[in-house]
């Protein structure tokens, strides 16, 4: 499918692409850059790609196909150094969680000149660990792969990155920008955030033994602790880069969370039992949209490898 | 182990302690008493208990231990109904998640000359379905029950229940009522209270298309979902019951989150990266603790059931 191909950005998903990149034949080469000289290592010793770079020109030279799955705030250098480096007709993608700000800190250093594509996507799977050694080629079967279409993509580019990702047995779905930044502050930014205060919360909390508060985890806390243990970096740049709209929902999350204080306060047991029948319904809903705990399950399984 | 023991409430968890009473043998006689009469019919079909009763008194009449498993919210009317009828020495013991209110609303029905025996328990297992169908034995499987002892409650009673739940492979714990209604709070109410919480705002929110959120959901808001799709009726009545420890930790997490999003706001960045380290640090504590991800697993599986 392609003759070269870099991945910039070796952890778990980057890594879990290079799997389905080999184990599919899709790259003539396969060369992983990093800067976490650990990973670059240990993508050796799991065999995932051809060739390991810890220089980043070195790296991209001659490549036909580029993929960031570096944290998004690292986008914009990344351009500004490889762009003069990048061959006629290169294509650059990406699998970041905010789409706006990656079109923007990509196209910024590309010039009508310079013959580089980029089409930015995003495939919404992934565990809740880091580095090459916790990815897996399976981890992105059924789910969705979006593609947001921009300025320097093309239709011929964006139908390569679509096959590209239904080899990783993918759904592919287009949308805009705004709409995905929008989408996603809703169903994955807003809750990680959540998840994210909350362990610190009960944590931080006086008078309590840390040691009993992971005792008794598996009463709910566990839960939020498995969501909270995802990649700081990564999820710093993505609530940096969606910040208005994660903001907004953080405020709307906010009234609804002192409403429900209230109720407590005020023993309106009806309307907290009219509002955990509805979150039920929805539980429902998602369980019905798919098998997702077949899904959950099977991510677990590999969590454990 | 016991002649005739009455399980009052056979839902998720009582019809999973019905099971573990009958594979165990520790029953001569196990009655099944619930005000669902669909659940006493599915409980009678799946052959999980030796009799159904729709009538309260004649579910508990010559019933040496009555364990109750239905909404903290119902101890008060069910020991005030029951108590004339039960023989001197009978044990009623419960599985509920607050413990001081389960203790008030069932002693204050309790005389000196009654010799009832209470022994207020709490299995730290369960999962997010309700109903006799959905339980299964093994539930309990390594998870801590707690026994908070009260004024009525004796040595000999607080054996006998211990033993009954390490047949269910339970390891016991004993705390005072008001410690464990304090740790529950932090690691069980608050996470609960809060996936309640952001699945309603996520599902309300205007402008956003319900079928999408639903069909990204595995990108966060899906594990959200599971935990809000636990019982509204034993949720409400937790809520209610354990209210003052509850609104203060509410206070607290709201506090923290602010915080939070003024981090964003303010774009600081290392503040985000600090605390995000640190969720990921208790993530792993919560992992060396004990083989989390393999009990999730397990109760995903049978999720499934």
């Amino acid at each position: 499918m392609f003759d070269k191909v870099t991945i910039i950005g070796i952890g778990m998903i980057g890594s879990s692409i290079a799997r389905v990149i080999k184990k599919e034949h899709l790259a003539k080469k396969l060369v992983a850059y990093d800067v976490n000289l650990t990973y670059l290592k240990q993508a050796l010793e799991l065999k995932i790609c051809d060739e390991v770079q810890d220089d980043l020109i070195a790296a991209v030279k001659d490549a036909e196909l580029i993929i960031y799955a570096s944290p998004v705030g690292t986008y914009s250098e990344i351009t500004r150094n490889i762009v003069p480096h990048l061959k006629d007709g290169t294509i650059i993608t990406d699998v970041g969680s905010v789409k706006r700000c990656a079109i923007r800190d990509v196209e910024k250093h590309i010039t009508d000149e310079s013959g580089i594509v980029f089409v930015a996507g995003h495939p919404v799977a992934g565990i809740e660990k880091s580095g090459p050694e916790v990815g897996f080629a399976e981890m992105f079967e059924d789910r969705w792969f979006i593609i947001t279409p921009s300025a320097r993509s093309t239709e011929e580019a964006i139908t390569k990155i679509s096959k590209l990702w239904a080899k990783a047995k993918m759904k592919i779905d287009i949308m805009t920008p705004k709409h995905h930044d929008k989408v996603m502050a809703a169903v994955s930014h807003l809750p990680h955030l959540i998840a994210f205060s909350i362990v610190g919360t009960v944590a931080d909390l006086e008078g309590y033994e840390q040691q009993e508060i992971i005792k008794y985890s598996a009463s709910g806390f566990r839960d939020f602790t498995r969501i909270a243990g995802s990649d700081p970096t990564m999820w710093r740049d993505i609530f940096l880069n969606n910040k208005e709209t994660i903001l907004e929902l953080i405020q709307r999350f906010v009234e609804d969370l002192i409403a429900l204080q209230r109720n407590i306060r005020w023993n309106e047991g009806d309307e907290l039992f009219k509002l955990f029948s509805r979150t039920q319904k929805i539980r429902k809903e998602v369980i019905e949209a798919k098998q997702h705990q077949m899904e959950e399950e099977k991510r677990l399984t590999n969590n454990q490898k």
